[in-house]
Formats: structure tokens, sequence, C-alpha cells
């Protein structure tokens, strides 16, 4: 088995990329995040690492921004993840001023999904170890929700989790996400906190709350809540 | 034998391409596409993965389109496919540009499958992992209907299979796809999905019909049928 | 024995290119492929894979033109060979464009023999999975056969075979080719015929017969002949 | 085990990046560096390592200003360190010639940390093995912290140690940072000095206090403690 | 042992190149070649491969001219032959055009030799599998013979063999070479052929015979011999 | 442990660059040369190595000159240390054409650690098999001594010894390396040499005896010691 | 063993350069080369190789002209010796032309050690498999003799030897190598044939006497002589 992912990512006997799989280990044992997709909002809910108690939390985040209207949560790798992110970003701003419009939610996770697809099939490059789930709005307003893994697969989701606690997150969110529990925005939010809060114990989390009503600048907005108990 | 697919895809002593061929079974590995060619028709069938139960289906879509008459559906890597079709989709449009015409479908399934050829004899690049069934119409309506492998080989069929049950199907397809099977346009599109529905009791399939009287910006409809026991 | 064949073509201690020998081994298992040249027509069959049932046998040919006056038949890794058939092709449009003649049937049996062997000595890539019979007419309307390998060389023949029963084949013809078996056009194509069908049992067969007496553009004229038992 | 740090970084089955840890194994044996972030104030100290009786103490320090206003300890190999160091200078340079602003000191560790993230992804190249710690004052004054490892990840914070005997000083400073301890530059000095002095026994300790409110240019002022007892 | 041939021709712990040695191996499995200078005469024979029944001998020359005056004799691989034919006639023609004068035989030797020996010392490439006899004359009419190997070493000689049955005939040659022997031209020319057909009772071989009195264009005249018996 | 030195210097499992350490064993093997650093002065002495008798000694120096006031001694692989040596004079060159100053001897010590560490780092290349002292005077008559080690690390010393005796001269350096000791200048080059002919029972060594006050032009001069018994 | 002399030229754990020191098993397999230095004189001699009794003894020189004043003799693989001969003599031609002075013996030996250094250490490429003895006279006059290995090494010698007997040879001139032994040239001369003739018992020797007195294009005169007896 050790023979197959020596310098690149090829096949395995039984079709497998193996760098892809060990890589999707890497995401696996990063911290929880889950994304809602409400009525007119988008929620993104992300289990802190126990950090470390001097450590500053600015900088600890793993919701980032890619554009005024598309943010990002990832579980893997953070130095490989800095990097998807500040391509991102420069393909956002790039996108506006040669087209003229904002990039969709598609069209930039299409395009992360694109280079972490390269980097699988490069000469002598390991893959990203970092799966995203990418949140925003549409030009119309939609609210969207994305998830891309290793092998830059992506898909859109109505609510989603990845990293340590993904599975058993997203049986609750099977169980639990119905056209009531997100009827209003405060529901959404409420549901993305229980997965996180309730579910897994975590003893606090960043949660990110993008709704289309407000001001474009000041749509970012974060609450930070501490478990009681 | 662990040896041979080390770092590119070389030839074993018994003259196999052992990449190629373990690229193969990631094709076997991804859900069973069906393609039947009508009279005035196309028909793909796509059994559809479990989708999760949160998952849209918009993106777990395995049928694309590469230009206005020509489709394509793929077993295997998501994120490979992409790939190949993206590129498909830059040749199909400048394609329009240079010869100011649409594509064959013969000579975009030829461009896919050298493409793919390239990645098996390139230093350093392991082979696409997906199998193709390309469809659509030539300029004088005849509708055509293509099958590519991992290797880059590539043939015209009546009605072909890929990916899981591909043999089951085909074998199906075999005993069934008469001149009277698809009399009418009717008729070809209820052998597709009897080969998805009956046969692999598919719980959901996903049906492109490319039919040609339509209009051609009209041509590509959906239809999806949910199994009733 | 294992360690020859990693990442290039090299030397095995007894002087072989082992990546050429295991290439050949492809070559082995490919359909039989016989040429024969006769006093003005040079006929060229092929022994028809069991084709499936529901393929087009349109696209599964093994003889193809490269020039109007050139074709080509194949034994070996269908993807590798639409590469040399591409090549070959595009090196006769452009002979015509800069020397303003067609190719020799030499010329091009060269440039694609060293197309091979530059395979095989060039860092980081396989050799190609194919042996080819070369058949057409030079300016003066001598009709030439030639015969080239995975190694890179060629040689002229009278009659030859390549691919999986070539030994079986070029022993019937080496009994069976005299100036009478060929003194007329028809006996020169049964000779053919007769190679496959009788001797191997192939249950269908692709011949390709080219004539010098006929028009240039109608030089290139097909038929298939279908056992009855 | 021994297959996955052959020729570049690469993911084990587990999904770790062997060499990156490899090289973390690298910064666990250097001399151990302390940061402390004060109100106006930055301490950083750093273990001497026993140095050589005829060394002379200039050449060894392990604390460096990348900028008139920003500055980095480091722990691991020495080497590397200054080709770091180097490019960093380069940066700040080039971004006070282009924006004509001084870099704000997350703007220069994102630089380092992406360029140590490069060397964990490209072919052919091992990770650097150094974890720095870097410390400086934004435009408005405030002073600030960030530690940085060989994965090319970041963070803040307000007190934080590297190299050998992290660990244990990081406890230490968990324990003893308080407001009230840094309550005065002089306090969070002697903090930083006890860490180091006090905890490891150091024998001899080198300290940097970047200070605000001094001018820029005799902002960096150092001291020397030689431990009696 | 099987260590030191892997990617390119390095040396092994007693200072031999393993892939040197082996292309050596691939030319003693090659025919035999004789090369006979003689006072204004040289005569290269070449032992025929038992060639194949219906193959046309026109192609299984192993006797090529490389410029009007120049010839060659190869014991080896025939599609590595081929390469360093072609080089090596274009830089005659290449003198020609810039030096305004025919190569003088050790000048195209040294061309070869050097090609050769490239090849040995390059990363990643394999020797070449070929063994020559170069022969011609120079401006005033001296006759030339020389001999080069794979690891591209050259000398000149009065006469030699390569390939198969080299050590035979170079003791025969040895003990039968005398200024008597090859005394007149029909003497030299017998010698060649003596050593061929007597010596290894070949039972067909290729002989060319170079005169310098004959006019240059008509100087390369080609006999072939029959044995009768 | 044999696998984490094949084709780069990569991280062992404990953090160590093996190709690095080994490179210190070929310094380790090399002659071993003292630096010491006096008031106006800087001596540098090499053990010779026996000498063949009937080598010239004009060509076995491992004490060169970079520029008029920086000289180099170095312990280990000759050929390598001739090349760092080419490169130092080049960019001792390169300075005063484009600063119009001489380097410093800080600055051009940097300059050859730096270019050690990148064949540390860099891919395919093994690191310099060397150790060097560099020595010199700064503007301002302020004499140098600096020693750099293959991983392209470099300190300033007052006295200091590399290769094969090192460890025992630093320690009698370290004993015997007093202000008295090097009061005058005639007293460190004594100490000197005191080192290299006492301690080692070198049977010849080569000094040489940088003095700021003398011209420029005439500054480096050579003595050499015979020892008598 | 076998691992550190893979791909490149690395160090193993006690600090060798396995492929150097393999290049230099080679250089010992070599015929014995001599060389001697005398008062206006420099003397090379070669012990022949046992020549093919066909062989032309004007190719099999082991001595070489690099310009009008400079020779070398060699000792290991041929081909390579004949690569680094033709880049040395391009070198004294391209300086002749740029500096308008021939190179110093010093000079193009320095030209040619580096190049073999570089071979050493660059990504890919073997050693030069040999040693040689260049010798030559400076502008003054001065007779020299230098000798260089494959690590790139290279020492003046007022006499040595390479090749498979150097040792001997080396201890022979140790004794025998006199003011007296070369008062006269033909002393000198006498002493390097003893060297071959006498000691090794060699049945046939090369010499090359090289003397200062006369005309610099008359100034390369060689000899021949045969061991009576």
């Amino acid at each position: 088995m050790s023979e197959y992912d020596r310098a690149i990512t090829v096949f395995s006997p039984d079709g497998h990329l193996f760098q892809v799989e060990y890589a999707q280990e890497a995401v696996k044992k990063g911290s929880t995040a889950v994304g809602i997709r409400g009525k007119d909002i988008v929620v993104l809910g992300v289990e802190k690492k126990s950090v470390a108690k001097l450590q500053e939390e600015r900088t600890v985040r793993k919701i980032c921004a890619l554009d005024d209207h598309v943010c990002m949560a990832f579980a893997g790798l953070t130095a490989d993840a800095r990097i998807v992110i500040n391509r991102a970003r420069v393909e956002c701003q790039s996108h506006r001023l040669t087209v003229e419009d904002p990039v969709t939610v598609e069209y930039i996770t299409r395009h992360i999904a694109t280079l972490k697809q390269r980097y699988t099939q490069s000469n002598g490059r390991r893959p990203f170890g970092i799966s995203a789930l990418i949140v925003g709005f549409d030009c119309d307003g939609t609210p969207r929700l994305y998830q891309t893994d290793p092998s830059g697969t992506y898909h859109a989701w109505k609510a989603n989790a990845i990293g340590r606690s993904a599975k058993t997150v997203r049986e609750f969110l099977e169980k639990n996400y119905t056209e009531e529990a997100i009827a209003t925005d405060n529901e959404a939010i409420k549901l993305a906190i229980k997965a996180l809060l309730e579910l897994l114990e975590s003893k606090e989390i960043e949660t990110l709350v993008t709704e289309i009503e407000k001001e474009k600048e000041e749509e970012v907005e974060k609450k930070k809540q501490k478990k009681s108990t």
C-alpha cells in the first residue's frame, strides 16, 4: 500500500487516489463547521478549537469573507486554507474588474474546486488538505451553500457539516432541518448553534450570519456564544 | 506488481498499462449511466447516487451540456469529470468561433479521448478517472451516441452503459434494443428508464432526452422519475 | 526484473529494452491484421474484434487513411494508434504544402517509426503500444507495404501480419504467397481474406483494397465480408 | 512510515504531513523564545544557547529587526531563519516603496507564513525548519504578537513561547499573565525575564523591548541580563 | 546490483557504467559486420539476418550512406541506428553548407561518438544501443575505417568487426590481414567475404565496396553475394 | 535511515537534515584550520595535509584571498571550496563596482552562508561539503573572524577552529585565549602556531597573518613554519 | 550502501560522495600516465593499452594538445575525456580571442576542474570518469604540471602519475626524482620512460616531450619508443 502514494497522486489497484483520501483524513481531524441555508439567510457555525488561553481569537477564526457577499468556513490544514482563500479573493476581485459583476457563489466554488482538482493530478504536488463550506448570495438575493472537499468535487446543500464531527452533525441536521425549522431567520441561526453547542458540547463556537436584507457592507456580523454548561 | 504504477503510466510485463486499468476501477465504482440512440432522439439516463437528504440535486447531476446540441454523462471521479467537461466546452466555443460551425459529436468525442490518452503517456500525470457517454446531433440532425474510457479509446454505439452496473445494463440492452423498441421517441425513453429503474432498482434516476425536432435552445429537457416501488 | 522498467525505457543487463518488449505484448493482444502487396494493388485485412452487439462498426475500424494514397492498419492500443495516426496525417498535409508533392509511403513510415523510437529513449514517457501495417502507392504507382513496431523499426514486405495471430498468418502467407497467387487483383484480395477467414475462423473481417488504376479520390473502397460458416 | 517523506511533503495514511512534523521536531530542538504583549510594549526574550566561550554574541542573536517597527525571534534552523528574515526584510522595504506605508505586523506575518506554506506543497523542496515570534506596532501604535510554525499557520497571541521549553513556558505564562502582571511596562519585561531565567534556569538571556512611546529610530533597545546565582 | 541502472547511467561501485555495458549487450546480439581498409578501397560486409521470406531486402540493409563519400554499417538496435544515421546525414549536409567542404571521415565519426557519449551522461536518457563501422575517403583519397560503440569511444582500424561474432571475425582478420591479402582491391573484397561467408557460414551477406578511383557520384556500388552450397 | 537522504535534503523523523550532517562528516575529515582575532590583526593557520613529496605546495593551500582585505580558510572538499571561493570573489568585485565600497567581512560571510543554505533546500542538489573561517578587516580597520558550516549558519568568533581536530583546538583556545595572550601581534600569531604545531604535532603548517597597519596591497603576507622536532 | 548513489551524487552517512569515488575506480582501471616537469621541459608518458593488432595507433592516443602550449594526458573513460578535451580546447581559443593572450596552464586546469566539480553537484548527471595530467608553459616559459581528478580538485606537481599503476609509479618517482635526475632535458625524458618501461614492463609507451626553447609551433614533438626485450 505504501507504494502508491510516493511522488504524486496515483491510482491504487482498486481505483482509489490515496493522497486524496489521506488529505480527507486531515480534514476529519479539523474542527467541525456547520452551514445552514435559511429563507433569506445563510448561517455558518464553527466549533472553536479549545483556543490556548493567551491566544487572540481574532486570528483563529475559521470563517473568512471571500468577497462582500461570499464567506467560507473550512476544516483541515489552516495554512492550506489560507492559500485557497487568498486565491479565491483574488479571483473575486479580478471577476469584478473584468466582468463588472460580483461572482456568483457557484462560480467561486467551482473556481476553488478546480484549483483543488489540479493539485490531485499534477506532477509532484500534494492535494490541498481542506474541505470548505462556501456561502453567500447571488445577485437576486438567493442564499447559497456549497461544500467542497480535497478531491475537488463540490455540491450545493440546504445544510451540511464538515470536519471532526461532520457525520454526527449531518445526521442531526437531517432530522431537524425542516421548512418550519428555518421559517424565520432566528430559527435557522438557532438550529446551527444547537447543532454545535448541544450536540457536540463545544465549549465555544463562532457563528456568522449573513442576511441579504441588511446593507452589503454591514452584512457580516459576528456573534460569539459561550455555553453556560 | 506494485512496481509498475509508481511515477507514471508504464507497461507491465504482459503489456498492460496498470494506471489506466486502476482508473477503470474508479469508473466501475461510479454510478451507472445509460445512453440510447433512437430515431430522432438520444436518451441519457443516470442512476442517482443515494443523494444525502439535504443535498441540492442541482449540483449532483451527472449529465452536462457541452454545447447546445451535445451532452455528456459520466461515471467515475466527479472532479476529474468537471475538468474534462470544461475543456470540452471551451473547445466547442472555440470551434464555433474559428470554423463558424458547431462541432460534430464525433469531433468533440475525439477531442476528449485525445486529452485522456495524453494523460496516459505524459510524465508524472495520472490518467483521468472517468468514462463518458457523449450524445448529440450532427448538422443534419442525425443522433449520435459515443462512449469513451480512461485509456482514451472511443466508439459509437446504438445503446450502451457505463459505471457500476454497466455490464448488467448492457446485457439488458442487447436483449431489448430492437428497431421496434425505439420506434417512437417515447419507447426509447421508456427503455432507458426501464434499464435503470426496473433492472437496477435504482430509487431515483435523472434522465435527459434530447430531441431534434424541438427548438435548439429548448432541446434540453429534464424529467425526474421517482420509483414508487 | 521489476527494477528495469520503472521510470523510463532503460536497458536490462542482457541488453533488452523492457518497456519496448512489454509494449510488444500489448500488440500481441491486438486483433490480427494482414497486408498483401499485389501487382497494382495493396490489400489490408483486419480480423474484427467480436464487436459488442450494439456497437456501431463505423468507429471500431482498425484501418485508417493517412492521405489519399496511404492507409494504415494497426494492432495494439487503440488510443495510442489514434495519436500516431493524427500526427501522420498532419505530416502528410504539411508535406504537401511545403514540398508540393504527396509523401512517399516510405517517407511517412519513417516519420511514424522515428516518432515511436523517440518515445523509447526520452525521459519519462512510455513507448507507443502499437504495431502498424502501412500501405500505399508511390508517385509512379508502385504499391508498397511497410510494417513498424513499438521499438521504432520498420521494414518493407511483400506480405505480412501483425497482432494476435501474426505468427500463424505469416507462416500461411509464406507458404501461399507466390507470383501466381497474386497474379490478378482478385487473387490477391482472396489470399488476404483466406488468411483471416479460413485460417483464423474470424467471424467478421474488414478489408481495404487499394488499387492504383482507379481515380486517386475514389481509390479507397471498402468491402466487408461476413463469413457464412 | 519511511515511505511518506521521500521526495516531497506528502500525506500519510492518517492525514499527516510528515516532513512538516519532522520540521517541527527541529523547532523543538531550538532555544526557547518568549513573547509578551504589554499595554504599549512588546517584549521578546530568548534563552541563549550556551554560547561557546570564544564566540561573539553579536552573531548568535536569535532576535532580528524586520523593519523599524517589526522584530522577530525564531527557534529552529538558524540558516533557514536567515533566508526567511531576508525575504521578510525585502518585502517590508518593497511595501514601503509601493504602498508608501510601513507593513502592519499581521501583513508581514502572513507574508512569512505563506512563504512557509509554499515550501510544504511544492515539488522537491523541504519545509522551513523554524517557528517565529513576530512582534511590532501597527500604525496606530497597537502592539502585536504573532507566532508562526513550519506548516505555515500563524496566530495572534497575548503571550507565547516557541522552541525547546515552549510548553513549560506557555503554561507558566497562562498562570501568570494577567492584566496586572503587564500593567506597567516594567512588569511586562519582568514577566518575560522571569519565564526564561527562573523557570528554565537559563544562564543567559537576550531580551528585546519594543516601546511605542519612544522615537521610531531609537525604539529598539536591548538589554542583556546575567543571572546572578 | 539492480540498483545502479535505474533512472540514468551512473557509476557502479567498481567504476562501471552499467547502462552502457547493457547497451553493449544489445550490440552483441546484432548481426555481424566487417570492415576492411584496402589500398584505395574500403569494404564493408554485413551478415544478413535470416530475412523473413516475404520481407523486402531493400529495407533490412544494415549499410547506409551518410554522404557521397562516407558509409556506415551498424550492429544493435535498428531504430536507434536510424536516429544516429539521420543526425549524421544532417551534419554532413550542414558541414558542406557552412564549411563548403565535405566532412572528413574522422570528423563525422567524432560527431557520432560525441552524440553517443552525451546519452551516457545526460539525465533520464538511455545510451544508444548500437556500434558502428564508419568508412569513407578523405579529400586526398585516403580510405578510412572507424569503429564506435555505445559508450562514445571511437578508434581507427585497418580491419575490424562488430556484432554477434565480432570476436571470431576479428581473430580471423588478425591472422589473415596482411599487406599481400589486400594488395589488390579484389583481394580485400575477398577477405571480407571470406570472413563472413566461410567463417560464420552466413547464408547471405550484404557487401559494400567503396573505391576511390571511380567518380565520386558513382562511388557507392553494391554487390550482393549468395552463398551457393 | 537510508531512506531519508535519497534525492534531496529532507527532514528525518527527529528533525535532522541528514545530507547536511553527512556533509559535516566530510568537513570533519578535512585538515584542521585555526583562526585567531588579535587587536589589529587576524591570524589564520592551517595544518598541512601530509603533502605528497612531489606535490607543489602552491596549489595545496587551504587559505585563499577573497578580496584585498578578506581571506578564507576551509576544511572539507577542496573542489567544493573552489566553487564557493570563486562565487565569493565575483561578489566582492561586483560589490565594489555597484556600491563603490569593498564588502564588509560579515557581508561576504552572509553571502557565502546563504549560498550554502540554498543548496540544503533546493531540489536535487547536495549541500556544499565545506566549513570556512573567513577573516578580514572592516573599513574602520576592525579585524573580524567568522565561521560558517555546510548548513549555512555563520557566527563571529574571537578564535575558532574547523576540520579534523577542531574540538581539541577549540578547547585549547578556550583555555589559552586571553587578553594578554593576544596583547601583541606576535603573541596572537604564536598562539595560532602553538595550537597547530604543539597541540596536534602537525609536521607542517601554513599561516596567514593579516595586519591592518600595513598597506592594503601588502597586507597579505605569508609565513611558513617548519617544526623542528 | 546501494541507496546513496541512485539518482545523483549525494553524501553517504560518513561524508563520502559515492558516485565520485566510483568514478575514481574507473580511473584506476585506465592506462597509467606519468608526467615529469624538468627545467625547461615537461614530459608526458602513457602506457599503451595492448592495442589490438589491426587498430590504428593514431586514434588510441591518450595525449592530446589543448592549445599550442598546453597538453593533456588522461586515464579513465575515453569518451568522457573527449568531451572534456573539446570543452577545454574551445575555452583556450575563446580565451585567446577575448583576452588576446594564451591561457596559463593553471587557468585551463582550473577550468577543467570546475567543469568536473559541477558534474558532482548538479541534479541527475554523473561525474566525469577521468583523471588528467595537464602540462604546458606559461608566458614566461615556466613549465607546469597539474593533475586533476573526478571530484574536481587539482594540484601542481613536480612529477606524478595517474591510472592503473599510479601508486607504484608515484613511489618510484618519489625515490628517483631529484634535481640531478632532471638536470638535463634528456635525463627528465629518460626518467619518464624508465618509470613506464622498466617499472611496469609496459610493452609500448607513448611519450610527449614539450620543450620551451623550440619554436611555439614546433614545440609539440612526439617520440614513440618500443621496448626491445
